[in-house]
């Protein structure tokens, strides 16, 4: 009962909450269904990194003739060195019928959902957030000032999601990834895309 | 991170294709969070059928009083007998913060639905609807009116689901389960209603 394309996810969220380890413990799984979309960067590798495996590695003239060429479905420099996704390994692996995951920053996030917007876009929320209000009620041993710089941050937060169609807290690695799990089964059985499959087999007549 | 009100989650599809099973199967696992809500009928019990556990059992006289006084979330009249979800127990239930779920017929469900928008709506559909493809285009052993009827069931089976938020296929009770529970664990992480609850934390202030 798949729909025939595989369904695009993306992880990505405030940077510092775990989004990387997140990924990792998903993809130790043996129940995960979906693939993982390599980036590729300029930065040097790090000890025990792997190419093609943690990274593409490239060079910096090699990255930006892949920009100028259109073959990055979302890029960004971070201090000094670039990091993107390549698209055709993405568009590939969906034409196949899989999932493909990716993990990035909420920068590229609002990026891949321009071309991709029919995507599954998940935000890991730091558990900061739900533990805002007994803090804020809380026994007051914390000033007004930092009181109201935890709320400016959440705030924004809170605004970050906008663009997004679920909010994953990351509590716990382990529940997060459970989530992550129960939302991807879940899209697989959103009336549109079942739907869609079922109306195409009634249309062979 | 839950939001302060339960889910309402509804499970229906058309007559035969399971909903009691998948139902009974789903409340006898130990992981299940949400509350089943209990209709009223006016028929007569069955062996071993418990008044407040299967049915609440009613009297005619008393079940048109409660139509009367908007007491029902749905009701309908199945073969002289009336069946309907009692309003008071759900919204007891959602404001408790609790999910309820619902097993009920088609007709009741495009009801609930106008009363709850806000609720997750579930089609159960027939395995027969995805064995479709391979059955006409198979190896020609059934004749064009066999064929034609059953695309026409497909069909209408199909336009059904057009009021629901999710398709799972009965193809098998427990991977029914397996979905239907992955649905609502992805329900009480969608961005509306959880950024909702973020920002009412925020609003402390």
């Amino acid at each position: 009962m798949r729909s025939e394309r595989g369904l695009l996810i993306v992880l990505s969220g405030p940077s510092g909450v775990g989004k990387g380890t997140v990924r990792k413990a998903l993809f130790n799984q043996e129940d995960i269904q979906f693939q993982y979309s390599v980036s590729a960067t300029t930065r040097n590798p790090r000890e025990g990194e792997v190419n093609g495996v943690d990274y593409f590695f490239k060079m910096r003239e090699e990255f930006e003739r892949m920009i100028a060429n259109n073959e990055l479905l979302e890029w960004a420099e971070f201090v000094g060195n670039y990091y993107g996704t390549p698209i055709a390994y993405v568009e590939q692996t969906l034409q196949q019928g899989k999932d493909v995951f990716l993990e990035i920053e909420v920068q590229g996030a609002l990026q891949v959902k321009k071309a991709f917007p029919e995507g599954v876009f998940i935000f890991l929320a730091p558990p900061s957030l739900s533990e805002l209000k007994s803090r804020i009620v809380g026994r007051g041993t914390e000033t007004e000032d930092v009181i109201h710089n935890r709320l400016t941050v959440a705030k924004e937060e809170i605004e970050m999601m906008d663009a997004y169609d679920y909010v994953v807290e990351n509590d716990e690695v382990q529940l997060a990834c459970d989530r992550i799990k129960a939302i991807v089964v879940g899209e697989h059985c959103r009336r549109e895309r079942v739907a869609k499959y079922y109306k195409q087999m009634t249309e062979v007549e």
